[in-house]
């Protein structure tokens, strides 16, 4: 592309993620799981962060196993983690055997379909193949259900040949310390591993580690603890803040007269004031939800989103703020450590992951390590 | 990557952009400009539809002036269109003024410091440059204010250098056609160009080509038409579908006990039914707000999205289609003829640009031409 030098100046938003921090909070997560293993789930681009560099920096840090969603997500990651453990959450599809086999992989085998598949590939190539089996314990979207189970601990044969690496669950909850739902998805999956061959299991995602040691077993899974996302929204968030989001200001305008402000006119100034219009919009993730209700940070003040979110653009009362803060060129803190991303997504009606993942590809992109 | 061949295959979910539907709407639109001319915006990557095949086939078709949103996106675009006008809404920051000359970019103007900053680069070089200058009529977004026209237009000089490709404004309301910012933004609009030396002018979005000719002007700029987004939400759609959104089933499970769905265990199934898993989530631009709301296609039949939607993962009852059409590898139809963007959007509580341009990366596209 030509001109990519000052492409952070000419940027109508800069996205800091910081990798230190990412360091950081797999470490607080490590040391919360003490003696068990803890993998990082590093699907949908690291959520949304940038699977390359985040990854290289956990496994700089000391992370071996890794989780993705998707086979394609596994095979731009391998050549970047030619040693690490890579699962792949989505499962196995016919077809699909060699490639995992290749490229190392783990396929996560959700159905008894999915088993005999592995199975019948270990048999053809005369060796062991090592997977991950996933049973469901009340989340009914992928994994083996209980009526499964029964059948394969009646046939155990059907895992013959395959390595069971893990056995995995996962907690649908687990956010709300108190919910029910986590003790009987606990014995649930304790059921179940009952009725199988003794095997490593999985259970705990960045929630799920803060439940407590009864829901560690082998291997912790997080992933959006790693990201900064408060893993129980009900206490203090222990994680580090990663990401910080800034947008310019492309204009500002003096509000002497009653006016409405962007489409549909949802918003009227009605006494005088400032407006400011930032290069940031729905088309960068900045989600149309946060209409009329997101703040942002100019300076230390903190200054409401007003009208609705545009495609490329949104407005902010700056009135608050003194005029020299904001001018044309200067930087407004959409995210950040005094605005973070569980407190971005409840202005917008969802959760941080969304925030994360939906971070948009116009945003420069700064990586930074300590 | 190692194995791209047969991604399609192995995708979780496939996009299919159809470039003729995106040409044929392009076609109705200048029908309906008649002798005005017909501009396409192609921010956002093309609405989220991939900026390259999308302007390539509508220069293609004869569209010989393009707008993007950042001057980022202009260079991109440039290499593959060497002989278009390419607009540039977000307008001149300095030292951007070689940039836009050397690679022959029409900046919109949109305040009086951006004039200055163009004349200036003008009067250094000693040659009239082009441009595009913006009035604004009622956004308060971007766009010179009236009392900033009325200060040009007591000093003209200011323009001195500046060749008016266009003056541009832009409508708040233009998809509600009964709304009184409609006639009060064309009052304004006229007013303000009757202050400044004549030049010809762009007023009309997609919406706002629907509002007749009086809106019209000198060339119409739709963006959201071209992609199959209803113009006037209150008659039938006009415009072609442009996208199909299929998804992969990764599992069927059939339901014979009251069991819950997904995080927070939002659903409950009680009676009897069956529940795909299908391969696409909010990181994918499904909006999380889908969840428990949306709806979908199975071969010939209706079905209802239930739970939340996860990260990389949706679950639909599928209890209504025949057993044989949900098996895992089968695709459900989340967006296309039947059940377009507006529609989705309107699950989502969104409008269906913004569906459009969180389309995710993980999809394959495919691009269909007649």
């Amino acid at each position: 592309m030509p001109g990519t030098e000052g492409a952070g100046e000419r940027a109508g938003a800069v996205l800091t993620v910081d990798l230190t921090a990412i360091v950081a909070n797999y470490r607080l997560l490590c040391r919360r799981l003490g003696a068990v293993g803890c993998a990082a789930v590093v699907k949908a681009d690291a959520y949304g962060l940038g699977v390359e560099p985040v990854a290289a920096a956990l496994a700089e840090a000391g992370c071996r196993h890794f989780f993705v969603a998707q086979l394609d997500e596994a095979l731009a990651l391998r050549p970047r983690l030619p040693a690490a453990a890579i699962g792949v959450f989505n499962g196995l599809f016919p077809g699909e055997e060699g490639i995992y086999a290749e490229n190392h992989l783990l396929p996560v085998l959700n159905d008894l379909g999915q088993v005999d598949l592995w199975a019948g590939f270990a048999a053809h190539h005369r060796r062991a193949m090592p997977a991950i089996l996933h049973l469901d314990t009340g989340m009914s979207r992928l994994g083996l259900e209980p009526a499964e189970v029964t059948r394969l601990a009646d046939d155990p044969a059907r895992l013959d040949g395959i390595e069971l690496r893990y056995v995995l669950g996962h907690l649908a909850c687990a956010d709300q310390p108190r919910h029910p739902m986590n003790t009987r998805q606990l014995a649930a999956f304790g059921a179940a591993r009952a009725k199988l061959p003794p095997a490593p299991a999985s259970f705990a995602n960045s929630s799920g580690i803060f439940l407590g040691a009864d829901y560690h077993f082998d291997l912790g899974r997080p992933g959006a603890a790693l990201y900064g996302v408060a893993p129980q929204p009900e206490i203090p968030n222990p994680m580090a803040q990663v990401v910080n989001l800034k947008g310019k200001i492309l204009q500002v305008r003096d509000v002497d007269r009653p006016m409405t402000v962007g489409y549909g006119a949802t918003h009227r100034f009605t006494g005088a004031g400032r407006l400011a219009t930032v290069a940031v919009g729905y088309a960068d993730g900045y989600l149309r939800s946060l209409s009329d209700r997101a703040h942002a940070f100019l300076g230390d003040v903190r200054v409401p989103v007003v009208g609705r979110v545009s495609m490329d653009l949104i407005t902010v009362d700056v009135t608050a703020a003194p005029p020299r803060a904001a001018r044309p060129g200067r930087w407004v803190e959409l995210l950040g450590s005094r605005h973070g991303v569980d407190a971005l997504a409840a202005e917008a009606g969802t959760i941080g992951y969304e925030v994360l993942t939906a971070l948009g590809r116009r945003y420069h992109r700064a990586y930074v390590k300590a």
